[in-house]
């Protein structure tokens, strides 16, 4: 899901569809073997030996998901040796993040709203930040869509819409609080949805629809119910934050993002702020508020699965909303230090970043082909080999 | 599998790629949630209180594909507003009928050749009737493929065909009735998609295969063992129903199509009378024969799953026959009205509906990038923004 | 799986997409009945009745993937009619090797290093020694892929490399044994992709990456793990296994694929040798090595599923090692008689293959609209129709 989804979600761009998708895939397989081997240090470390399991996968799968997040923000302007640095310090950090927030803390995130989207996106922000590229305008021409890398894109958008349920259900214990977590991922999906093409149409010239809002706002509200899906949100919730995330997205895509850039210096490539960063925060808020209202009543048995210390009396409902919130500001500081120390790191000279007027191109890290079967004039492969022979 | 499938599906348009997908997404999410609300009323209406769970997402996933279906008879000549409203009303006759025909008529049909296929298919032929824009023949150029277009609609094909086993089956019985209906389901896939091989070459000039009938009347298959697959129908009699429903169907493409236009006024854009229409019509037929041949020893233990009226000596195997053929005539019955019914309201003039010639044709909703980077001398977003501000 | 996949992953060739994508399917469609019957003969034939299931599905779905592995071999360069041929023989001959492998020698074998890689690639690769074109050259200006042929290309790694864990999984006992085999598999997939992006960067023009190493050699670690993936492989050992096979497959499209092609005159289309073949083969000596060190101790209770016949006593770990050696030899037999018996048939002349110039052409047998809006002047279908009537 997080190959298919986030890989041909960053396609859009007219000349980086292999990097984008290459890239994804490179980074997904470092991601997933190295955050193995750090997560297994940190949670299941044992006699010298790491345990592995389903579970190890799917949190390396999670991993490898704020990864690629923190990568939307600085697509197009970071070669492969300066991903894979990234990735190497980035893995670390969630790690230590998310030990801290789910076994320090005691914080409940599913889905993620934090540990995933919110680090992800504010690590990728910031880190961005650092490598802020005054003469970025010499790219601009090739930092836009055509008509089919858009039709690419949407594969990515409706995979991980479809898979998103199953997403923030993929850790919550089984029975009753899966399906709670799922349904309330649908609702809430469904909700941003619609929120999006209204308000696209709304904020568009002469009502038109703008795809990179469809692409991305529409899964707003995927991440915002990330920490609260498996808690009493019930559906009437769901859909009010999916509709809230939805729109929040669509107008950060169409006023924040020029602002971010103006104001910020911080080059946001897919715009991570608005489908990760806000509707991430959004969603621990959600949490705090959810997990400030939970009561014995409404949870009945299922307390013990959802939230086990305020079952077993060791901490109130209002002290469970209290962690909640202090984790969202964790995982910001961790996200901020560490986006800040990889932007360092990445500035390293012999690492190949692509000159300012490279951006966005994928023929500074691939042998492209012709765009059309008549412009091929390129030596094939083949004819390259017979003539070396 | 409804949004990537049907999406992609509908994707073959040269210059609606946008809207075949984006309206898929908006339409889905819509119904999804509307037909939550209508079948929660209709089927679990509890003191106040709608019962959710995974049966009724997967109803409601049952009811956007009959309105992604009817999508397919009008696209192209319809915006946004339009659509929606004719969700509205289609989600609602949807609700009742199916609610007539398994929960009155005691009718069987898992796979829904008759509530899904039928319904759909008429509902949205109807409509677009009324909708008859004689002046069409200027967006006419609009109307066909382009290579990369009809590659991307492949996707969809293939997504339904693996998917349509699981499809068929969401609603069966667990246990020997469910794999029976998988098995049933994806050998009729098989032999509906050979002979719709066949058939293509047969018809073509110099024996040529037509993307069009491959990419739909391959999984007419599917449509034809909608009612039927959960019953003993022999992978035999799949393999025969398959086979004919493939024939019929590249049959209907290349003759019926165009006749349908002329003679009978219908603009039917994707071809959904070939692909659900008939098949859907078959299939109900093929329900009431094996239905009517349904005995105690051909079943076993099954019967109470498979027929539970039979099974409690409510009904003979005659009469389950005669309410079969009943709820097709129900069925269309529900669809012509209700599709004749949505025409007229479709045509009030605030709804926005695009000029003849406008149709199929994505600028008129979408702000569209160029289609080749070279020629991308559209503003930029960016740009935009830099200018603005 | 196995259509998306396989279709898309050939999709590469500029002018091949719609025979590539359509032949996969016809294929797919067929090998799938056909497989049915053949294997239905030999495991489960009782009394004149087949019994088929959720086994005999995967089981002939393997066997489909055996038989698009060899058509991957001769991609371009075959009609359909010649297709069919090649599958109704080579079902009937894979039925045969597995049931010699599995049942007479009691070979291991759950993801099918021997049984689909080895004999797929190695049938392909003899059958399009045969068929040797030595006037090609007249189509290699189509040899060569396009950007977005790439792109879609990519779709079929993508999903090849998700679902590879459960592929291999498949027909596993379930628990321990089918975790530990998705596991080991997912580990190999990830190395080999890893070395994949290194090797091909190491031996690029200016360290640029190609794509065709991307999209095929990072899928060998999911081959060379075939056979011992459900034996005790230990995590390292899959992450070497993989990282190997990544640099092997990548190295053979660098430098010997046009060796293959004008030392030995076996024209390889989509470097079947590269991606199953040779790595087919390590799998299967893996599998020897592997099962030669197997032992009570480090299996405990699940010996009796991967290996029964040294659990029972009535073999030694050594005597199954050299059974699954002698297995090796007994696929690449099969493979090479059937791959010359398979060419000399496909050369019979009504089969209609297409003319040296035709190659790598869908024109010859598809119905192809133009490649963009402006220039699609054929007729449409519907302006034909209305002119016949």
């Amino acid at each position: 899901m997080v190959f298919v989804g986030f890989g041909f979600l960053m396609v859009f761009l007219q000349r980086y569809g292999f990097s984008s998708v290459g890239f994804t895939f490179l980074l997904a397989a470092f991601a997933l073997q190295w955050s193995t081997l750090v997560q297994g240090f940190l949670h299941s470390f044992d006699s010298g030996h790491i345990h592995v399991g389903m579970e190890s996968m799917i949190n390396a799968d999670f991993c490898a998901g704020a990864v690629l997040i923190s990568f939307g923000a600085v697509l197009g302007k970071t070669g492969p040796a300066q991903l894979l640095l990234m990735a190497l310090l980035e893995v670390v950090l969630f790690g230590i993040n998310e030990f801290v927030l789910l076994n320090l803390l005691g914080v409940r995130d599913a889905g993620g709203s934090m540990t995933i989207h919110t680090f992800g996106a504010y690590f990728g922000l910031v880190l961005s930040r650092v490598l802020y590229r005054p003469q970025l305008e010499k790219s601009r021409h090739r930092q836009g869509s055509v008509y089919h890398s858009d039709l690419f894109a949407m594969i990515g958008t409706i995979f991980l819409w479809i898979f998103w349920p199953s997403f923030n259900s993929a850790l919550t214990a089984l029975g009753a609080g899966q399906h709670r977590t799922a349904l309330n991922t649908y609702y809430s999906l469904a909700a941003s949805t619609l929120g999006t093409f209204a308000l696209s149409a709304l904020v568009g010239e002469d009502g038109r629809l703008d795809m990179v809002h469809i692409q991305n706002a529409a899964l707003a509200g995927g991440v915002v119910v990330g920490t609260s899906s498996e808690m009493m949100l019930t559906p009437f919730g769901a859909l009010a934050a999916g509709f809230l995330a939805g729109t929040v997205s669509t107008l950060g895509y169409k006023f924040f993002t020029p602002i971010l850039e103006l104001k910020f210096k911080v080059q946001d490539t897919c715009g991570v702020h608005n489908l990760h960063g806000m509707p991430g925060v959004l969603g621990a808020l959600l949490g705090v508020l959810v997990a400030g209202l939970a009561t014995h009543e409404a949870y009945g048995d299922g307390l013990e699965s959802v939230f086990p210390l305020i079952a077993e009396g060791q901490r109130s409902a209002t002290s469970q909303a209290v962690h909640q919130l202090f984790g969202l500001f964790v995982t910001l500081l961790f996200a901020s230090v560490g986006g800040a120390l990889g932007g360092l790191l990445l500035k390293l000279p012999f690492l190949d970043s692509p000159p300012d007027s490279q951006c966005y191109e994928d023929q500074v890290h691939w042998e492209v082909p012709g765009e059309h079967e008549d412009k091929a004039q390129r030596p094939l492969r083949m004819e390259e080999a017979d003539t070396q022979a």
